[in-house]
């Protein structure tokens, strides 16, 4: 490609509207213009990159036996009824009417769809397992679309959705998918961790995320250094921690002024007492299926309620802290000065209470605290469980190293959905016996466009990107210093051409601008081969090639460039070579 | 592929909702199910026909310096406002609201969104030219949508918008796609003609339109034998003839009772003249800017009315045959005998009626005609013009050898759109001396899924589908007669691995299904070489090919059956070869 037959509109500032760092560097880089927020062009260096990650995703899914199919993007409200999702989804969903006034949503996902069209066309076990997906154009009308295409309400996914006759062909389903997509992301170049994560609302019994580790990244996991482990913070189990406390049980409770103390810090400091002698009591509203309660939940000072595990927990449809109006009018308490001692409703606690010998809790009075407060003996729990957030230091449930925080970038999520939509939709097959039943489905979604974002969050510098070999919108650009000396200009294009032979992606920079220009350009963009060539290094036969990753400068001769420049970009690459199937 | 692992649901049953051969065959082979009126999904073996067509399409513009992009479907109505075409579109745009009440469309086709790219990251005449284009969905709500991918609702187009900096660069890039649009069905192995056509409503001064021959196709087409002219017979122009009529200027003026004669047929009868001797005058009510006239039309007796000649002839924004009451109330005149001689309007008239020496026309009486009615003497045309339909067999108006007429199906258009856009949304650029100018544009589009359809209106028979080549969903299938005959399911896996390792496209029926049930298949998907391997073949060394098209039958024996096949099938690919560039 000569970049003066495409479009690559780079920019010298930072616009205005992008806050992180891909999205700034998708503008500045010239991948990607926005049309309506959350909504995006994606420009020829952009495309370049979603097809290679697509490129990558489909071949891997046709290894493991995925079939591509095309649905549509335009879906009738009829089968989102069926399953009563057409009401759940609420302001999410984009609906519009056809000219006949007739329902449609813009889809955001493709269960209802394909299993409508199984269920239409496959009624024998012959027919199973069945895996089918499609790389395409997702809707979701996010309240506050931003972050440029980590969260956009139209982006691409490749959605795959397995069909088979038992359990174990879901597990054997599962992790295919799983195999997969550690494949995907390592061909990608990324690093990236799959840990278990929180089934949540779609209802699965089993569930892996897929993150790129990145400082920027929204979720929080833990993992282990020494085993394998690794999971979301909100689903990583929590050990109570022995807090080894010397008290005794016969201390009294005792009721203390504790003005202007509003934060466990402020009490800690206050009391002169360890962040993990106090407790932190949350009054919650819980949602049950045409019911409503006030629960209290108590965690120790130091510690993070989960409120994904409380809600497991309770099994309910919703969960939110409590309106301090109502709970000032329901318990008659301030919030902010709740504590156990004669609270009327339900107290559900952490393990880790149960462990305290005595603690300090509100004292359901304005600026008041109760100390020396023991359980059983001030307070009863209605029920212990795990409920807190895991932390970096404690235990590994799997091994017992201390386990690690880091930050991740979600691009991938592998669900086990069990009958949910084949139950809803009728979707059902005669098994081996002539017996009828319903299908067992897996889900498995891959951002491709949130990957595309994610891999620039991991990898770039204060010039730009610094594009994995794989995905980059070319893999090789040269820049003749000056194209206008012919010598240099004919050197160019003859190792242009000759990589090209070579089937290697590679970018002129034909335009009449400054070196300069030139290499700030390609810095910013981020191939990951750089090679220049001019009068000076001509002269001796030679060129340079610079490393975008690396930094690292080599001079070359000119006739052995092109062998350099293809064994490099194979090393590259087959560092990147996919882990399944294992020999 | 095997069979057994992928969804094919082919069925024997013609489904009642598909009216015409590519419908039927497209639902009965597998490879297509409606989720809603004009809404498809594709199973695995359509959307490989379609990825088929959309890499050659791919394949081509980018050898003409297309660059990919891709752009939004949801767009934002400001835009729309802003060409004025939010209003114009009417009904058959789909249009939606946000969760903040803002409006947007489903892009019916992408001026707007690709000017507004363009306009904003492209200021210079250095930049260009530059030709972007994409593969993507495109809505239109069809007020009937019908005949499957024909007319759609949702249906995926390729587009590609040019930018030049003169009429001459709109005309190379222009040529650059017509040339492309050539190679692209060449190798798609259809039998096609760019005709010359009308630029209608979207207002370019030239225009193609890509016509698949086929006898469903819904436009009719003239063209040359001899030479290369070929056009929309809405857009083809048309010579007088002279009907070398004898008959003397002093014949007299007669109104003559004609009961019962409602047709040309029964006036022909009737008064015992030739067709071409009678005229017919049509009442058209015809909408200017903010005005309406009625005005009259001749044509001969024996001729059609082109609506579009007269559309593009009057300037005006809409035309239709005028309501019989408003006729009878303004011109005093029933509908079915209105003549040229005393009408209070005015008259257009076709070429030929000049040449006429005298005629037959409508008595402005009921049951009555004028004969003997001669122009100039008997009444006054306002304009004559070309306003008549072609017809097979007359002359060529390229070389003047006799035209052939024929039917096709619409699959491609290119316009030369001038500044129309870059006019309304301000796209501009500052030339060689500073000077701003709006960019020329052109547009193009190639309907991909319409294109799939096309291609079995051309090919196919009692059995089933014929693919060409280069576009069926696999090159060769393998049909074990017997899975169960060890010998058998191990030559015909030999021979299958043999192939998918030359890069064949290849599948393998392993169905523990009759013989007959899997050639039934094979025929009605219709894939291009049918490889059968059974125990008597085997038996001597041999196995049988079928050719789907020529329904040729050879026996191969079994270690020739590799290089035979993939003999075959570059042959068959070597008949595709784009026509340009040429030698």
């Amino acid at each position: 490609m000569r970049i003066s037959n495409t479009i690559i509109p780079t920019l010298r500032q930072t616009p205005a509207e992008a806050e992180i760092i891909s999205h700034q560097l998708l503008l500045r880089a010239g991948l990607l213009r926005k049309s309506a927020a959350g909504i995006y062009s994606y420009l020829p260096l952009g495309y370049k990159v979603i097809s290679k990650i697509s490129q990558i995703v489909r071949d891997e899914m046709n290894k493991f036996g995925g079939q591509e199919v095309m649905l549509p993007i335009m879906q009738p409200a009829e089968l989102w009824l069926e399953t009563g999702r057409w009401h759940v989804y609420g302001d999410e969903m984009f609906r519009l009417k056809d000219r006949h006034q007739r329902d449609f949503c813009l889809g955001p996902t493709h269960e209802e769809i394909i299993t409508d069209l199984v269920r239409g066309d496959v009624n024998s076990y012959k027919q199973l397992p069945l895996l089918l997906y499609q790389i395409q154009n997702k809707y979701r009308d996010e309240r506050r679309p931003r972050f440029g295409l980590m969260r956009g309400r139209e982006f691409i996914m490749k959605d795959l959705y397995s069909f088979d006759k038992d359990e174990e062909g879901l597990a054997a389903s599962y992790e295919k998918m799983r195999q997969a997509y550690i494949n995907v992301f390592q061909r990608c170049g990324l690093d990236f961790r799959a840990v278990e994560a929180d089934s949540g609302a779609i209802g699965g019994s089993s569930t892996h995320e897929f993150m790129v580790m990145a400082d920027s990244g929204e979720a929080t996991i833990v993992y282990c250094q020494v085993c394998d482990y690794a999971a979301n913070i909100e689903k990583a189990p929590c050990q109570p921690i022995n807090s080894n406390e010397d008290h005794a049980e016969d201390k009294v409770l005792a009721l203390v002024s504790t003005p202007d103390v509003h934060t466990i810090d402020q009490l800690v400091n206050f009391l002169q007492v360890p962040a993990f002698r106090t407790v932190k009591t949350l009054v919650y509203e819980v949602a049950y299926e045409g019911d409503n309660e006030l629960i209290a939940v108590m965690v120790r000072g130091d510690r993070e309620l989960n409120e994904v595990k409380l809600y497991n927990l309770l099994g309910c449809t919703s969960l939110e802290l409590a309106n301090p109006a109502i709970v000032k009018e329901k318990l008659g308490v301030e919030v902010g000065f709740i504590g156990p001692v004669g609270l009327k409703v339900k107290i559900y606690a952490d393990h880790e209470i149960a462990q305290m010998s005595s603690m300090v809790v509100g004292g359901n009075k304005p600026d008041f605290h109760y100390i020396n407060a023991i359980k059983d003996r001030d307070f009863s729990i209605h029920e212990l469980a795990d409920l807190r957030m895991a932390e970096g230091g404690e235990p590994c449930p799997k091994c017992g190293e201390p386990l690690s925080m880091a930050q991740g970038i979600e691009v991938g999520q592998i669900f086990k959905l069990g009958t949910k939509y084949s139950d809803a939709l009728n979707c059902k097959f005669l098994d081996e016996n002539g017996k009828e039943k319903p299908m067992i489905m897996g889900c498995y979604g891959i951002g491709v466009s949130r990957t595309m974002a994610a891999a620039i969050e991991q990898n770039y510098d204060e010039d730009g990107i610094k594009w994995p070999i794989s995905i980059a919108p070319y893999q090789v650009i040269i820049i003749p210093v000056n194209v206008k000396d012919e010598n240099t200009e004919k050197a160019s294009l003859n190792i242009y051409q000759d990589l090209m032979k070579l089937g290697i992606e590679v970018i002129i920079d034909d335009r009449n601008e400054r070196a300069g220009v030139k290499f700030k350009d390609a810095d910013l963009i981020g191939y990951p081969i750089r090679v220049t060539i001019g009068p000076k290094t001509l002269a001796n036969n030679n060129l340079e090639i610079k490393l975008r990753r690396t930094k690292e400068e080599f001079t070359v001769n000119i006739d052995e460039a092109i062998d350099w420049i293809n064994t490099k970009i194979n090393q590259e690459l087959d560092l990147l070579q996919p882990v399944y199937p294992k020999d």
